[in-house]
C-alpha cells in the first residue's frame, strides 16, 4: 500500500541537484557554517516565512524573489549570525550574498539566501566574500549531507530525509534538509527547511503543497514556544524527473506528491522536535473528535507546548491532569465531559471521569524515547498531530549561559 | 498629589469582613488549607474566571452565582484539591459546600466556593464537613492574614495588599489576597485572587471595574503561560463605608475606586510573578508608542512570557535579540525599523539599529531582583504593562519532581 519509500541524499535526493558544506568562517567554532543547494537548470520555488514582524532581511529579500515569480537556482545558507535586526546595512548585504552566488555560479537566475545566528550583529562579509566562491565550487551531488551539516547551530544531528516514488514508471524525489533545536539558542536563530524535487510542478500548485505541508508539520512542532525572526522553509522543484507536468490540484499525481512533500516535511519537523534542547524525549500528541483538523491541530499543539506538560514527562510524572488543563485552554470549545486522555496504552479520563490506572507502569512508559499522548474530545471526526519534546535542566541551562 | 495610601489587613482591611484560615486536613503535608471570608451583610459580588473550558465544578457554580445576581455572604476557599475534572460528583460536592457554609453561618444569602490543588481528585468531602464549622468559628475581623496563608501552595509567601482612601471625609478600603506561583504545579492548580471592600457601588459598575483592573494586573502576568481550570478573582463590595453609593461610570469617585482597585490588583498581581516557580528575579516590561493600550499590552505579555527572555535573564545575558523577537511575532504589526529596546537604562536597539552599549554593566544590571525592560514601537501614543520571572532549573525541578 506504500506508494513510496525512503531513500539516502537529503537536497541531493532528487535529479538536477548539487550541494555542499564549508567552513567559511562566520562561527568562532570553526565548525562548517556555509552552505549552497544548487539546481542544474533553473526551478520554480515555493517557500513559506517566519510571521514575525521583527524579520532578518534574507526573508524580506527572499520574499521578493517569490512575489516577482522568478525562476531560482540556488539557494545560500549561512550560520553564524542571523542577519535579523541589522537595518538597512544588513539588507545591502543579503542583496551583495545573492549577487555573489549569482556571479560564481555564473547565472542571472535569481538566488534565495537565508541565515542562522546571533540575532542584531551584521553578517561577516569579508567572510561571506571569500566564501561564496569556495562553497560554489565545492558543489557535488552527494552534497547534501554537508550541507546539512553546515546550516547547525545547536542542533546535535543534521536533520535529512528524503522519499522516492513511481510516477508513471519514472522515479520522482522529495527531500529535504532542516536545522533548529530551540526556536532560538543563545544567540543562534532559527528553524530552516530546505526541500529539493525533481517533480515538474506548476508554480502555484506547488506553493500550495508547501503552505499545506508545513502546516501539518513544521508548524505542529514546538520546542519553546518562541517564533524566529529567520524560520524559513524554501521548496525547489527543478522537473528533472522527466514526468509530465502536474498542473491539476487534486488530480491523483498532484495528491501523491504533496503526500511526499507532507510526508517529507513531518519527518524534518520530528527530527527538530526530537534534537530539541535539553530534550531527553520526542513527545506526540494526537487530538481526534474535532471538528475540524485545524481545532485539532491548536489542541494538540498547545498540549505539546505546555512547560507544565513538558516538565512532568522529564520528570515520568503521569499528571493527566496538566494535559486536559492544556486542552481546556486552547482556544478550541468542547464539553469536557465528553474529554478522553491517554498516555500510551494507559486511559487517564474518558466521558470526562478519571480513571483508575497503573501509575508505576505509566511513569515508566514516560521514560521512553517517544511518548504518545492521545486526547479525544467527543466532537466531530478530524484528527491532528503535533510534536515536541520535554523540557530539562539543560534547556534552561543552554539558554541561560552567558555566552557574549 | 497620592489619592490613597496603602494599610494592613489584606481582605479584612475593609470595614465589616472577617475571615480565618484553618488545618482540615485537605493537604497532606498539614498545612493550613482551609479559608473562608466572610461580609457582616450581604455584599454585591463581581468575578472574572478562567476561560478554559475545562472548568473546575467550582467555576461552573460561582458563574450560577453571579448571573443569578445574588447577595454574597461568604467566600470559600481550599487548597489541596482542585474539584476540575471531577464530573458530577465533583458538582455535587461543590454545592454541598456552599451549603454547609450556609448552615453554619446560618444564612439564605449566596456563599461562593473556590478550590485549589490537585486535578482530576474529588475533594476529601469528611474534611470539608468537618472543616467548614470550624472555618466558621474562627472568623475573626483581623483574619486576613490567616485566610492567606490557607490558600497557598506552591507560593512561598502569602500575598495581601490593601489601600485606603477618604471619600467625602469617610476612609474607603479595598484589600485583597492572592494565590499562584506557578499556573499550575506539580497537581496543584490556579491563580486565585479574592478582593473586599466597603464600597457602596452598583452592582454593574463593580464588576465593569473588576474586568477592567484584572485586565491591567492578573492577566498581564505570566509564570509559565499555563491558564489553570480553577483561575477565578472575586471581589465583594458590602457598602459599610456608609459612603454615598458609586452609581456612575466615569464619576470622579467611580474613577478612584477603580483606581484602587486596579492598584490593590497591580500589587497583588506582582507578587505572584515575583513568588514564581524557582524566580530569582520579578521582570516588569512597558511597551509604548502602541495605537491602543491592548496592543502595548499584548506585546508587553508576550516578552515577558517568552522562555528564551525567561532563561536569558536567569543568565544574566543581556541578549537584546530575543526581545526584538518576541516582540515581533507578538501578533500586533509595527515596523521594525522604528523599534526601540532597553534594558534598565542600557538603549540597546533605537530606530530598528543595534547600538553599542556596556555589556558587562548590562550583565550587572541583569542580577538585581527586578529587571526593567522598556520596549517603544513608534506606532502611537499608548502603553501598557506586564510582570513575570526569569526561567531558572528550579522551575524545571519543581514541576519534574515525580510528587504522587
Amino acid at each position: 500500500m506504500t506508494q513510496w519509500h525512503q531513500i539516502s541524499g537529503g537536497v541531493t535526493a532528487a535529479q538536477g541537484y548539487k550541494a555542499a558544506g564549508i567552513t567559511a568562517g562566520l562561527k568562532s567554532s570553526g565548525k562548517p557554517d556555509l552552505a549552497l543547494i544548487c539546481s542544474d537548470v533553473g526551478a520554480i520555488a515555493a517557500g513559506v516565512f517566519t510571521k514575525s514582524c521583527v524579520r532578518a532581511a534574507c526573508v524580506d529579500f527572499d520574499r521578493q524573489v517569490l512575489e516577482s515569480g522568478a525562476i531560482v537556482r540556488a539557494i545560500l545558507c549561512n550560520a553564524g549570525q542571523a542577519n535579523a535586526s541589522t537595518g538597512e546595512e544588513g539588507w545591502q548585504n543579503a542583496v551583495e550574498c545573492a549577487q555573489l552566488v549569482q556571479k560564481a555560479i555564473g547565472t542571472t537566475e535569481a538566488v534565495m539566501v537565508t541565515s542562522t545566528g546571533v540575532i542584531g550583529k551584521q553578517l561577516l562579509m569579508d567572510k561571506m566574500r571569500s566564501g561564496i566562491p569556495q562553497v560554489v565550487t565545492a558543489l557535488t551531488a552527494d552534497g547534501g549531507e554537508a550541507a546539512a551539516g553546515a546550516i547547525m547551530t545547536t542542533d546535535t544531528v543534521p536533520k535529512i530525509y528524503a522519499l522516492e516514488a513511481d510516477f508513471d514508471g519514472k522515479p520522482v524525489r522529495v527531500g529535504g534538509i532542516c536545522k533548529g533545536a530551540g526556536m532560538i539558542h543563545p544567540n543562534m536563530a532559527t528553524m530552516l527547511g530546505f526541500i529539493t524535487s525533481d517533480a515538474a510542478v506548476a508554480p502555484a500548485l506547488w506553493q500550495d503543497m508547501l503552505s499545506q505541508a508545513i502546516d501539518k508539520s513544521f508548524n505542529q512542532v514546538t520546542v519553546d514556544g518562541d517564533t524566529s525572526t529567520n524560520d524559513s522553509v524554501i521548496a525547489l522543484a527543478n522537473g528533472r524527473s522527466g514526468t509530465p507536468g502536474i498542473m491539476q490540484a487534486n488530480s491523483a499525481v498532484a495528491q501523491k506528491l504533496e503526500g511526499m512533500l507532507t510526508e517529507v516535511c513531518i519527518n524534518l519537523a520530528k527530527a527538530i522536535a526530537k534534537d530539541g534542547e535539553g530534550a531527553t524525549s520526542l513527545i506526540e500528541v494526537r487530538v481526534e473528535g474535532a471538528q475540524s483538523e485545524n481545532d485539532a491541530r491548536k489542541i494538540a499543539k498547545t498540549i505539546v507546548g505546555s512547560a507544565l506538560v513538558k516538565s512532568a514527562i522529564f520528570g515520568n510524572d503521569p499528571n493527566w491532569g496538566r494535559i486536559a488543563a492544556a486542552a481546556g485552554r486552547a482556544g478550541v470549545l468542547f464539553d469536557q465531559n465528553k474529554l478522553h486522555i491517554q498516555l500510551g496504552e494507559f486511559v487517564m479520563m474518558t466521558a470526562g471521569t478519571p480513571q483508575d490506572y497503573d501509575r508505576t507502569a505509566a511513569s515508566e512508559y514516560l521514560k521512553q524515547d517517544e511518548v504518545k499522548i492521545r486526547v479525544a474530545i467527543g466532537d466531530g471526526k478530524a484528527s491532528g498531530l503535533a510534536w515536541g519534546c520535554d523540557l530539562s535542566y539543560d534547556y534552561v541551562k543552554i539558554n541561560a549561559e552567558y555566552t557574549t
